[in-house]
């Protein structure tokens, strides 16, 4: 039994995305709720789970950002997956209540945030209540019945709980996506031929010239940057990590070799995984460039053979 | 009177933050309190106000994703001035509720996630209640006077709802701070000699190689980056754009000239402005860095003179 | 009258490439013959002559290490246009003699050097005499006719001094081919959108990384360079210069900001002539770079209106 | 008994070179005179000497830029060892002969060429006699005895000759050195510490962009280049190689992994030798440099280890 840590309560986006896996979501397989994104990150590293489930970008619901610093500054696990998952709001009450009747809409207040227009158009004067996530805006309203209320969720909650979708895809920016990301406390997935490495970067001071000396490992080599980007560390003024997300894996001697320059040319690196890439488009290391590696590697050790003791 | 729009209700870290700038707190100042972000910089570009104050980066209150994709994607406004407030929660009740009492805990559920620790050893098993911001959690405690129940909270928000602070600076990570932005329809305030500025720099592709040519033209000036982030454009997959913050000011010939050579050369250029920095550090552009344009600058410039006709 | 000094005497390499010219060829020009590069040079900066013409590269006459070394160490000059001639060696001697009776070859080191494979093959046991130039030897043996003696030189010296040749294109790698400049002590010669710019870049140490940002600066115009050479500046062990030669003109603004990024954030630059390219292949700036160049420049003029005063 | 090729005859400069080397001056080495640097390559390669000594740079005998393209184009050979040689030339001739007494100078056209302001200053009116080299020089006016001659040459040449030295250190810029290379068919020696590692680098085409890829190999290995040097291949128009010479030796990691890069990421390399480098200011790898490298790679091997079957 593989017993897999998830934001909860049941229903939310992060459920939803983790069930679009269909090898998690067997009868081996059991989910566990947790009360936040913290709390899922401690139970992998606490062993009590064998893997979590966390949003790591744009998602609505727990604090992201903390996600990002608890993986970057905190905690030490391995990303197994990523998954992307589209996000569509719904708007759902019990059976029986019409969209003319709503006068409260519950939800997560980024989601309530995201659907402004909607409810300018067709609830114009709703009156706007904040809860915990998505998912527990639903069972409140399910369980509760507040009059004339209605909640912002997932067609996932609004199954589990009994409750209609008076509104689907309410969304005022339908091409919204969140980014999860399936972690354990250790192990590196195999390559697949189509995998992403994340890693985090830590550099002494500001210096100018930094970036362009990074930028020059990767550009060296052919890889491909899918995430850049500078966070102050919080240790002191202008201290900096760079988290940065590209194609190819550990296994890679092209990736290899830009992980071994980096650490030994620009600072501490702080390896996040390398994992299967979501989508088809997430690519992986060119099969020439890393074959133009191994040729040049067995042309270095033929050289050397010349070396006299 | 100058109008400034801000994220209410009144008591929110916005407001706090507003009220730290001496020339913005004067009588000829009218505060505007409105339901979003999205609202703030809609009454900007409508000219229904004459500033507006938003959080940018690692805000707790009101979605920080949404107002940067609304200023790099949306609306053309110009960033005036840049305010970073330290964040610090507190928890407040009604006079006459102690600490022993309290039971349930109101407020955004991000600034609820950030006090976790302080939640588990000194309120065990207390109830987390969401409220859409933290200034209206501390209105509904005052108002409604639900039993046992405080709220988190600014200082600004218990004074001005006449609540008493319980516990000050709760938080779990006391470095937390919030970077808000001023901004207005038009203008680029002078330069101070302490400025920052603001761009975002499109791309057609996100192809290898991009990063390093970028990074080159902040390299080859000398200019220090304070922020460099990727965003994906939502357009179609593949296309990116990069956030950079970096030091100098559009007045700078260096600032200019690296400006220009990225929108020939590169990209797209949206800028999003140049204004006075905050905080003791935050540079200017070296003196003696401009100095060498402009003596580099007037070279050229003698040079051409033997151009023949 | 325009005065042209070359290297001397009449029938060099020099002044053969300086024939190929048609409107340096005609009756309003004076060719002076000199007696060293340095005495070219020299005359043109005594403002002796209007113009002197020079052997750049891979010349088989006079030292061309001496005249690049004066060029960035020593005098002031710019280059006007340069000519790239084609070096093919014929051996030539007083008529009446055959190649089989040759038992004497007379020319210049390099030129002897450049024929070893035709004289092993040809004239197996010949004795090579050193002259200061080929054209003397053709000189020498046309004056003293030294029997059973020939020299290797042009046609043009054979034809001036009544000499036959007796093989011609004997020189072993015929793909060879020397770069002249022609220079004068003032003046830019107006674009043509066919032209090269040389420069020279003085560094203050050889520090990793110059390079770098050096080959930046082109990189980031997509500036073609066509030589990049580094060379001691013989004033102290450390202390490096960088001769450069790439595509396009002081009058287009793309290569006048790069110079003043080079001047200003990189070290001292001589500037040593923008000047038509010879050859169908030497190219001009790209007209969308200098165009994009243009476009951003108002753009930048347009966002510094709104700054306020 | 170990035998070396040089320049003949002698007392040229190359071999006046080769006798600062104490270990190459023993009884067990025979010099062997060659009529050309080409002859001295082309006995190395055949194996009819065991070692060859040519000038690599700014000689002033012999063809160096025959050298030059005969090593990166032509043979394959390894450097062992460099030399930097001071150039000084002496006036020499047979005793009786006064400097107030000569009329005529024979020497090597560069070597003519060197002392100039001398034959200005102290020979007016001098007549300049060209010869194949300054040893032959030295040998004519030796043998032959002309009447009111000297000689430029070397102090050894006067001593091998029997002539006097009439004036020493008569060059106009007493700072001119030549480096000379010693070179085998094979064998690298082995690293002392104090190594300089020599390159061809072949591109396919002369794109902007690749001086900026190239040069990010050695930045970011914070490698010292103390030459970098185009070239055109001659094969075919645009097309172009790098001649490079850097500190550190193939054994360093460092070194063989810039080269594995610069092999797979950019052309084809052609490995000249990495030996001992002249004089006190050539460097190692740095080796903190070094020790960060294996520290790097003991991290990559460590974390491969968490990779799954």
């Amino acid at each position: 039994m593989t017993r897999i840590a998830f934001l909860g309560p049941p229903g939310t986006f992060g459920e939803e995305a983790l069930l679009t896996q269909a090898d998690l979501a067997g009868g081996s397989v059991e989910l566990v709720a947790m009360a936040s994104h913290a709390d899922v990150l401690a139970a992998v590293v606490g062993a009590e789970v064998d893997l979590g489930f966390v949003g790591l970008e744009n998602s609505i619901e727990g604090s992201v950002r903390t996600v990002l610093d608890t993986l970057v500054f905190e905690v030490d696990v391995l990303i197994q997956r990523e998954v992307v998952l589209p996000i569509t709001q719904n708007l759902v009450a019990p059976p029986g209540v019409a969209l003319g009747d709503v006068r409260r809409v519950v939800s997560f207040p980024d989601a309530l945030e995201q659907c402004r227009e909607f409810f300018g158009r067709a609830l114009a004067g709703v009156e706007l209540v904040a809860a915990n996530s998505t998912a527990e805006a639903v069972r409140i309203v399910a369980d509760e019945r507040p009059p004339a209320t209605a909640a912002l969720g997932t067609a996932l909650a609004a199954k589990l709980y009994g409750l209609d979708v008076l509104a689907a895809g309410i969304e005022d920016h339908p091409d919204n996506s969140t980014r999860f990301v399936l972690v354990a406390g250790d192990g590196v997935p195999a390559p697949t031929g189509h995998d992403k490495t994340s890693i985090v970067l830590f550099q002494q001071a500001d210096r100018p010239g930094n970036l362009h000396l990074i930028a020059a490992q990767f550009a060296a080599r052919e890889i491909n940057l899918t995430k850049f980007e500078s966070r102050p560390t919080k240790k002191s003024l202008g201290d900096y990590c760079f988290i940065i997300d590209f194609e190819g894996h550990l296994a890679d001697e092209i990736v290899a070799d830009c992980l071994r320059n980096l650490r030994a040319d620009v600072g501490r690196v702080k390896f996040l995984g390398s994992y299967p890439a979501a989508g088809p488009t997430a690519g992986a290391i060119r099969q020439d460039v890393e074959q133009r590696w191994h040729e040049a590697d067995a042309w270095i050790a033929e050289l050397r053979r010349h070396i006299q003791p």
